[in-house]
């Protein structure tokens, strides 16, 4: 165990409250004043999850979408943003991007912090969200005889770095991720099971394996992708796309485009692709 | 104008929404379900506002209590923190600080976000509070005619701090300071502005006049110290005390300890120290 994952379980341990989820990988829902409130916040560090010759534009855009995409998983809707902001040069595209993000998503800046400091800059964000159905979604639920499905392909902010990095080809789906808002409101009232696909499918769908002690069996043929077709083990494995990972009941229909991939099994805590554990692994743990 | 401060300005023309109260400086008030929920960020950077030869449980406790002095000034109790934490060596004290901190100020961890990353590290802390008064106090409201008073001494966290560069005498008012949340509930059915002195008492005063639009006349004698006699200039501009400075009604007295150190003029948004603009300045504005 790293010193990572270690610090990780410490806190885990420590977010013991019932408006605690899962540190480090969930989002928090309160209850107040007859609502739910779900709260999530991610950082990022230049040099870890974005290179310092990025667009600060496209920079906040993540930012904000990775958050937005937390929110979409719980179904909610947002209620407002507090942005941690290292102090830089090109601020001003940051601004630029960061204003872009939050009319897209309708996500009001609602205060925050800017601090001085040398060294790789480091951002942050927390999201305010409002549940739009009870109970609000969670990894936990996933049951046998559940369907798994996706929203969408995987692999598309695979070659959208390739493209930013090669300065060929198109960049946006690295450059700009979408975050689902309006889909997981839809899918709330039906799901067993959502979370987003942030650290790729099948590392996140472990994660929900987990947490809601079944194995999830992947049909590898059924995975939609926006990659080539013999990068399909990659793309399982490359994070970023936010689409929505979710279970339904056996025959329950989305009521958006999706992608059934596969159903959960009786067995703890496992991602079987095409019935057996996945060769080479899970994909790469980030921090 | 320095670039800070044009991007600073800039995020407060971006934070519209009327739960934002003013970017970088005061926290954010969301009315849900009949609740008023008191939302605040606040970030440290290594070798801007700890340094690496500091215990991280002092750290840590530090970056708790300024996140809870920002909710005591809005006379809020804590619901519970979200942590944005940047992985280093002596993680482990950190966690002790943290466990300590949250535990003196009922705060559960509800959540978080931990990254790598090298460079000086940089840590974030949300804080979610519940108003137990409302309206919530705010620093706009100090008219004409009212009293000005602070709960306690000023100074005390500079000589703290120049205790432990010394390694001589007691350095606890910088390591540890308090959040006055039990003053701020208290006081929060009664005054008419609210706010906590984090950055000094002069600065933070002249926020408070321009927020409302009066002018704080300050006599200087009437301000409780916590450090010799002969460094009075210094205490007024010496931050990290995090007493709470509020404003009455000129009859009303304070429900805690507290000490009246002047009043409020019909002027507008200047603070005046004995009868005159501050002599040397206002103290030093960090990011």
């Amino acid at each position: 165990m790293t010193s990572e994952l270690a610090f990780v379980d410490a806190l885990r341990r420590m977010a013991t409250h019932p408006a605690a989820r899962n540190f480090d990988d969930d989002c928090a829902v309160i209850e107040i004043g007859g609502e739910a409130l779900v709260l999530t916040h991610d950082m990022m560090a230049e040099g870890v999850h974005f290179v310092s010759w990025q667009d600060p534009a496209d920079v906040a855009w993540k930012l904000v979408a990775t958050n937005m995409s937390d929110l979409a998983a719980k179904g909610a809707e947002p209620v407002g943003v507090l942005l941690g902001y290292q102090l830089r040069e090109r601020d001003q595209r940051f601004l630029e991007g960061l204003e872009e993000a939050l009319a897209h998503y309708r996500a009001p800046l609602l205060g925050g912090d800017t601090i001085a400091g040398s060294g790789p800059q480091v951002l942050g964000l927390t999201a305010i969200g409002r549940a739009t159905h009870r109970p609000v979604p969670a990894r936990t639920g996933a049951r046998p005889g559940d369907a798994l499905w996706i929203t969408g392909p995987v692999g598309a902010a695979m070659i959208g770095l390739e493209a930013l990095r090669s300065e060929r080809g198109d960049s946006l789906a690295y450059r700009r991720p979408q975050a689902l808002l309006a889909e997981g409101q839809a899918l709330a009232p039906l799901v067993t099971a959502m979370m987003d696909v942030s650290d790729g499918l099948l590392l996140d769908a472990s994660r929900m394996a987990r947490a809601s002690g079944v194995a999830l069996s992947i049909d590898s043929a059924a995975v939609p992708l926006a990659a080539p077709e013999h990068r399909r083990d990659e793309a399982l494995r490359w994070g970023d796309d936010y689409q929505l990972l979710f279970t339904l009941p056996g025959e329950v229909a989305p009521p958006v485009t999706a992608w059934r991939i596969g159903r959960v099994l009786a067995e703890d805590g496992v991602v079987l692709l095409d019935g057996a554990p996945p060769e080479g692994g899970l994909g790469y743990e980030h921090g």
